[in-house]
């Protein structure tokens, strides 16, 4: 039998390709370029990670991540018609991948001896680095510099992570609690359509002051 | 006297190269960076590869790939009038250095102890995402996720490997095999205009659904 | 006390942060993405040359550059007006960090038993590959392949250091030579305003024998 957190890693997997896989199919891409870019957001972010942290990059260990691309790839082809219904899925889908991938990336970080802000930072490039890769490929301004707060959320979690293991929690609790505070951030604030302030540039400035 | 499968390499190295440059001179780069883009084309693959199998980027040990990168680009600004009458002669050395590419980098990964899917994975990347960081620093959609069945040769140049191994064939005969496994494939696909299906996106249902 | 090459790398830090910052700031980029875009672009090429080198990447050994990062978005956010007139003071401190970052690069390379032209590249990549990352962040062509000679000042500094290790000098004399070398390239060609040829494509040579 399978574990619950093998489970979570697959649901997130799922969820991740999808989402890389439609937006490939938005840009025309054959069915390879379509599971190219879902593969990359699924695992980009936990490459990113491995090569920093000089481990085996995850997936090269075990095929799953690769399986899992393949039934998304599937799923699209053949359901393409029912997909923006199950929009509402995806999403929880994706929000606990997200939080799965924080915590996965924040721990292996702490395990090879690095301190609570590298940990912070690895975790949040697992969860929010695939998606870079994924709008980089399909030639797009990186969605998550501008919409939502996605990115935050990862480091709303890692900080979490951060403060309970730093008070001596026990580190189940210690995760539960870090993965929460991801999907919390995240459904409130699109939820309630929050989102970080955007830079005003030197252009605008100017525009403005000669409005005046 | 350089071996023959040097003298492929080269062949292989200054098409990758030539490929790069060329298209950086339509986006109206300079010097360097039309040498850049070449250089990354030919090079960029197999990198990405030895960073996640942690071996020692392959160029970095003896300079020919820059070499014949600076060849290439000479050659580009010498005679780029009659670039056009050789593209034949361009795509046969492109499919030969591509073939060479998937084979040294298939057996690269097994050498490493690594499993023939993540091989095949490997060799595909060695061969075909120098292309995908090309099109990304010109950027433009690479063009591999849309035209011609160009990864998806990798892809069968790798399995024809796998299984010839697996059978227990001769290496050379094996490596032989998966050459022409990617060549027979990518020259049959450009004569027949063989594609990929291209997915359909969510978009394209909602207008067929209107129109009706 | 900090040492003087240490305030120089804080400079240089500030410098690259703020251009990836402005940059980010046109697209409209919300905090957390500008402060993505100021990071890789002060701590990219440094990434890039750790990752090929196998080493730990620099910044996850001290928060330094994070916290600099973190101080170049407080002073865009609070200041944006004044930049523009501070144009000539962030080119001075980018040209510095520019200058450090190459020697820091070269000198790094050769500690791990690389030769010279190795050393070139990396000290080339060093100082002008975040530059490249961010500008494919927020979906330009990279700035560096069409204006200004920037990657070409790294080129001539590593060469000037190759050169006067292989012939022996002192190594404080040696990378303060390498340094000048860059600075001065670069700034004889902002102010002369010198390029590198461009390369001519395929299509203009076609249309100019039409026009004929």
């Amino acid at each position: 039998m399978i574990s619950f957190v093998t489970l979570l890693d697959y649901l997130g997997t799922f969820a991740f390709a999808i989402s890389g896989i439609r937006l490939a199919s938005m840009k025309r891409f054959d069915w390879f370029g379509a599971y190219v870019v879902g593969l990359v957001t699924a695992i980009g972010g936990g490459t990113i990670r491995d090569v920093l942290l000089d481990a085996t990059p995850f997936w090269m260990i075990q095929p799953s991540y690769l399986i899992w691309t393949g039934i998304a790839l599937l799923f699209v082809i053949l359901f393409s018609k029912y997909l923006i219904r199950l929009n509402n899925t995806f999403f929880m889908f994706d929000t606990i991948g997200l939080a799965l991938f924080v915590v996965v990336g924040f721990e292996k970080t702490l395990s090879f001896g690095f301190p609570y802000w590298v940990a912070v930072m690895m975790g949040t490039a697992t969860g929010a680095a695939g998606g870079v890769i994924r709008d980089i490929l399909i030639n797009e301004e990186p969605l998550i510099f501008r919409k939502e707060i996605y990115a935050m959320a990862c480091v709303i979690g890692g900080l979490v992570y951060a403060l309970f293991d730093f008070m001596g929690f026990d580190t189940t609790f210690t995760q539960i609690a870090a993965a929460i505070g991801v999907m919390a951030t995240r459904i409130i604030a699109v939820k309630y359509h929050i989102c970080l302030p955007v830079l005003s540039s030197d252009e605008d400035i100017e525009k403005a002051s000669k409005d005046k």
